[in-house]
């Protein structure tokens, strides 16, 4: 297994205002962000590849995984640390082989079919959700707490939970045996994106 | 060059039954279509993919290169013969590092200095347009037979023109210096579709 610290898992949202993006994505990391994975559903090629390669800044001057949704291309574009792929994008074997051994995947699952399958087919990690309900992906499968750590205990790989974790209800995913929280709006959106960050890795640590 | 004979080249439009789309390509090629490229702007990765699988089948067996627009990592899943892009997608020379020398690379450029440095980056060809008014791409620059002529002289490798071609206008084309036509409705809105590609290829060889 690759050496992943998913402890705090940003994923963001639509980069309107890039400025602004930038920064929270680094106030974000300065909180405690581990890992960050940008995910643009509707930018044209060229625009996330030029959003990518300013993440990317960012990501290497601390030091943190960046990883592409969906976009293998645009992954192998900037040179990315990895790619998450969901149920509806690029198989995760196919996934594997167009990026190589060395490259983080993760895929997202919602049940224990997925999750398995997904570990058989070269996944490093599996993100899954939605564990709260969450106005970022409505069309996102649910899932309780008992699936959730159903999930972790049918495979060795780790995974992340996802899906409206906010500062109020993170709490509740202590005993899943989670390897980390996966959020976007609670960064993203946050009025202080570093103190947001330093509070849920504190109560993802406690 | 590579030898690519793109006298008709066809592009296809949103597969909504894909049974009829598929048919709709085999008759096309039937009649003379010498390239097929897979248009998908806002499918799911994954049904682009196994879209782009069941397209290649097709192909493989007329023997006919298969081009992905704008997704390279497509492209490389199902091994197409190559990719195209336009000036919103992937920049020319990214493309081509990530899909090799061997590769097909094409650009869509409608200004000699687009076409210049597609040339200079790596593209095999250029396809420009819109040549005629067309309801298919309605965000595409236009440009006259004068501009489509000059780009046509301003580099060395071939140009095909796309935009609002039909039986009734090919023959306009006939003193641009283009290597093919271009086509979405004029053979996917067929009622016969091998018979309006062999209609076009025989305006476009006469």
């Amino acid at each position: 297994m690759k050496n992943l610290d998913l402890s705090l898992y940003l994923v963001t949202d639509k980069s309107d205002d890039v400025e602004k993006f930038l920064k929270t994505i680094e106030e974000g990391i300065k909180g405690g962000v581990s890992v960050v994975q940008i995910r643009e559903k509707t930018a044209d090629t060229l625009d996330f590849y030029n959003l990518a390669l300013k993440v990317k800044k960012i990501t290497t001057k601390y030091n943190v995984p960046l990883i592409i949704n969906d976009r293998v291309d645009v992954a192998l574009a900037i040179d990315a640390d990895g790619v998450h792929v969901g149920q509806s994008d690029m198989p995760c074997d196919v996934t594997r082989k167009l990026v190589g051994p060395d490259k983080i995947v993760g895929v997202s699952a919602a049940t224990i079919d997925e999750a398995k399958k997904a570990e058989k087919d070269g996944a490093d990690y599996i993100g899954s959700g939605a564990i709260f309900p969450t106005a970022t992906k409505d069309d996102a499968p649910k899932i309780t707490k008992k699936d959730l750590k159903e999930i972790v205990d049918s495979i060795n790989i780790p995974v992340v939970a996802i899906g409206g974790i906010t500062l109020e209800n993170a709490h509740e995913l202590s005993d899943t045996g989670i390897a980390g929280l996966s959020v976007v709006s609670a960064i993203m959106s946050s009025d202080n994106p570093k103190k947001s960050s330093e509070k849920l890795l504190n109560i993802f640590n406690n």
